[in-house]
């Protein structure tokens, strides 16, 4: 259809779709100068809006007459380039693109590898299973080392596993899950032993915390972490304040880390400044040291040097690329790791999650009302004005938060493609889309809601007790 | 006598000194080249001899014709000025004085106080005995809030004492025990607990050592610090390498310290750079925490906000002036400290004692032999170069290193007091006096030996175990 605007303006530059607009702007005003037929006007308008949409979807800014698009500067050649990339850090993620950051450029710039299909396909003849949907997906997208973790699994050498999260609040959301979601499926597939980091310690240096209210969201924290099934024989939760007082070899580790890294080292990767305080600076040795076994002489009964791999979102990489650097200077294995993309908000994926914010996204503790709620009413649609032009046009599934989050949870392949090309065709509205969503996130939160409940105090305790785990190295 | 030069030369500045050596030297080359009486000759010589000394004595450099002593500028007044002041901080102390570092001049430069003899006198009224020599001499010369403890203490309020040492080398020197016998006597007359901290990971950190040998080393001065008398039921000495992961409240006043210090703090403070690791920039946080008595959960049976009182030499006084700056905004009280001066190597004050030059002092494994010849071929001499001369002038215990050995180690006052006069008056030698030294070294070096061959190491085991000590607070 030549009034279809989206095949061909997908592969069009932010710049070229300002003057595509600015072009069609003429044209409809030309056309009503003109006094042209209704019809051909009413066409041309809809063609603008259209290509208004186009362009928000490629840049995530509205498009306004004589602006050319933010942060991209003309090149002597006329095509355009970002003058910004991405921003990435532990601590905050930036893109001005509604796509979300751009994945490929991120693998380029931090030296990763890309998760391909003939990973993929080896990882699947390694374990005999289907690969879980997030790397069928291509939501953990990007790797160190999977392949050496593959040789030495397809020689009978094991690893463990080693993940984490930063207990800053009482109440996570399925953003915080995709780690561990993953990290079950790992534990479970490969059958090895697992380690979870809670960095209390951390959020009591960033946040406007005491070590108390930390210690008591990394324990509460741990029960949502508990819920998503992992083999209490296998898995080993702890929290650094906590276990950094109760372990031989982790103290150990973190003094090695932090005498072969020097503070214009964690200014490079970490952007610390002289204002910081020098808990924050000396912090990523605390993150890189249970990538070492014997950080865990109890866990691993003494075993040293077992290769470790880290499933986590790609801000992580900074302190593993940091540890990589360390570990052949301190006689340890480098782990190997397994990226993910970030969790959109509900907004859409150039907006920042915000705990503060319970809007921006399902919280684990939202009911089945509160759910539906907030999905119909914010999130973003990547669908038409109205029925008629969403008929017409078809609705933009790498905008649309509801089928991103889809993505995520809804496990049948078929039904997705379905989805998308329903929904890129226009026969299926936001609203059923957003239906679509409502009705499988529903049970899978009211599901983790009743796991959760049976995990108790002494549960946790089991969890977080230092002590041998099941493994066969 | 006007050709004794010693009594009012000492009031000269090291200039005034210069310029009286120069004429003397110019009187004697016009007595030679006029042909003058040999026994004016020969009087004039000795003059310039003496005052020769008197330059070296003042300064620690030869006399050298045209050149002025180094350091030192000439203001306009005509008067002379130390360029460089005193160098000290945890890692170096430098002085170009033979007398030492001028303790007055730190006092002022750090902030703290004088032990003036009021205190002194305090001190033996709330305890009931007369002072350690240490405290009669002006070794242990300076003090922060020692008055607060008396108050507290006179209240029926008590407090735990904290001291530690740095184990970089097997084997440690008389200097070495300063702090722990000082800090024996303060536990015995107070009658309180006591913390000793080994930072093992400091010298992991500072010095090419790996985290075992560093701990060995530890665990090896834990029994010549035993041996100083320590009662085991009131004394828990720690590895920071081991006590670390096993106390529940240590990391967690780390971290708390660690937020509240920034890098330009330590900067200022220890003189770090961008290029030093965040080991060594974190550590400051691992010497303060122990200032803490909730850092020894089991040893204070979980009682917190104990006031703590640190005796040690002054160059670790930057630690705590950082800890007491952070004390109250981590609601803890301010440590209490106590500082003694530098102990010196055999061959002067301004000489720097080095560990792996045997002969730069007095090691606690030397044999009755060693010691004997150490001081005899070593110690630094304030006599004169001839016995004629040190009959007719004197000698200077100001920088004879045999005499301030002595004011370290020889309890009888009277009988240090008659040593000085006789050296100084001409009527002791060089030779008697360092006999005295060796005569008073060998049985306590010996006793010591006797007493650390006791030290088991189940008996170090017992030390290091963290448990509640025996206190009444």
């Amino acid at each position: 259809m030549a009034d279809s605007p989206n095949c061909d303006l997908k592969s069009l530059s932010p710049l070229q779709l300002f003057e595509r607009v600015t072009e069609q702007g003429e044209k409809v005003r030309a056309l009503k100068a003109g006094k042209a037929p209704k019809d051909e006007i009413d066409a041309a308008v809809r063609m603008l809006l259209s290509l208004k949409l186009s362009y928000k979807t490629a840049t995530g800014q509205d498009y306004q007459a004589g602006l050319p698009p933010k942060d991209l500067v003309l090149l002597n050649n006329g095509t355009a380039k970002e003058e910004e990339e991405d921003f990435v850090d532990p601590w905050n993620v930036q893109t001005s693109n509604a796509k979300g950051v751009d994945y490929d450029k991120l693998i380029v710039r931090f030296g990763s590898s890309k998760i391909d299909t003939d990973l993929i396909n080896r990882i699947e003849r390694a374990i005999g299973q289907k690969p879980h949907r997030f790397l069928r997906r291509g939501i953990f997208f990007s790797h160190r080392d999977m392949d050496q973790i593959l040789d030495a699994y397809e020689n009978k050498k094991s690893f463990y596993l080693y993940t984490g999260r930063g207990p800053s609040s009482q109440a996570l959301h399925v953003g915080h899950l995709i780690p561990f979601i993953f990290t079950k499926w790992l534990q479970e597939v490969f059958d090895v032993p697992l380690v979870i980091q809670l960095t209390d310690d951390e959020k009591y240096l960033w946040k406007d915390l005491t070590t108390e209210k930390a210690y008591e969201y990394a324990k509460e924290n741990a029960k949502d972490i508990i819920a998503c099934g992992f083999d209490i024989n296998k898995t080993f939760i702890f929290s650094d304040l906590e276990y950094l007082g109760s372990s031989r070899g982790f103290y150990r580790n973190i003094v090695k880390v932090q005498k072969h890294v020097t503070f214009n080292q964690v200014k490079g990767i970490f952007g610390f400044t002289d204002s910081d305080c020098i808990g924050k600076i000396s912090f990523p040795a605390i993150q890189a040291a249970p990538s070492f076994s014997s950080s865990f002489p109890q866990i691993f009964n003494g075993k040293e040097n077992i290769q470790c791999l880290i499933p986590c979102a790609i801000d992580q990489d900074p302190y593993f690329r940091m540890t990589r650097d360390v570990a052949p200077r301190i006689g340890q294995p480098k782990p190997a790791l397994l990226h993910s993309v970030f969790f959109p908000a509900l907004q859409g994926a150039q907006t920042k999650m915000s705990a503060s914010d319970p809007n921006s996204t399902i919280f684990l503790t939202d009911t089945p009302k509160q759910i539906k709620t907030k999905i119909n009413k914010h999130a973003f649609s990547g669908g038409r004005d109205t029925i008629e032009e969403h008929r017409k046009y078809g609705g933009n599934c790498d905008v649309d938060v509801s089928f991103m989050y889809l993505t995520f949870f809804l496990e049948d392949d078929d039904r997705l493609e379905q989805l998308k090309q329903a929904y890129t065709s226009g026969e299926l509205l936001t609203g059923e889309l957003k239906k679509v969503l409502i009705e499988t996130l529903q049970p899978l939160i009211a599901a983790h809601q009743e796991r959760r409940k049976q995990i108790t105090d002494e549960i946790v305790k089991e969890f977080m007790t230092p002590r041998k785990l099941a493994f066969d190295f």
